[in-house]
């Protein structure tokens, strides 16, 4: 089994990616990945997904510049999860903030935990 | 936007749910919520997931007794992925693996990190 992993039979050929800080083990995001970006992950060493949203390849970064330096990557049980260990270059994400859950639970509601480290209407501005 | 998170509003109605180790950080699994499943896990601080291959709710641990108490929850930016950080009662995979992540890639293959905590065989004999 362990040769075909991770599983890509999947309704959308997708597989999960939870993305970690390899140093403070801080959730960064979750992503999508297809073949291709997971092999070019492994290859490279750099974080790619494929992008839902836009239906093509996601080489994370490419215009942030936010890319992400993988140090492990690992497979679930099922094979269809990955989760990457990476070193984040600024912030995962797009909102500014090192994390994407940036928003805790309260009782009642949600507050938001820790102040962005770039400005968001900034990131999109830097290319690579 | 934050009252109406997490956000079900997505093709399946649900939501990606990771778990990490409140103590340790470690990723222990994937899993999927639907709102009822969601809302439950809140109010009882008792993951309950939606299993998508039973097509009905799931309480973690309710034939293995592999329980997990919600210490903190958080949602991502987008509102379709939330972070549940727990105390894991036993073992997280059915596998009787700690983590359902305990493969891990080497140069070509993949190694098995670490030592099931327990007999997959008699995870599912033990009732709660």
């Amino acid at each position: 089994m362990a040769a075909d992993l991770p599983n890509f039979d999947t309704p959308d050929r997708l597989v999960t990616a939870v993305v970690q800080d390899a140093s403070t083990g801080r959730v960064l995001m979750l992503a999508h990945m297809n073949r291709t970006a997971w092999e070019e992950t492994i290859a490279t060493g750099r974080a790619c997904y494929f992008s839902r949203s836009r239906g093509r390849l996601w080489r994370k970064g490419e215009e942030s510049g936010h890319v992400q330096h993988v140090r492990e990557a690992y497979v679930d049980c099922d094979g269809d999860a990955v989760l990457l260990k990476v070193d984040q270059t600024g912030a995962a994400c797009h909102e500014g903030f090192e994390s994407c859950f940036f928003r805790r639970r309260t009782d009642g509601g949600w507050e938001v935990i820790g102040e962005p480290l770039v400005n968001p209407k900034t990131i999109y501005q830097q290319k690579e």
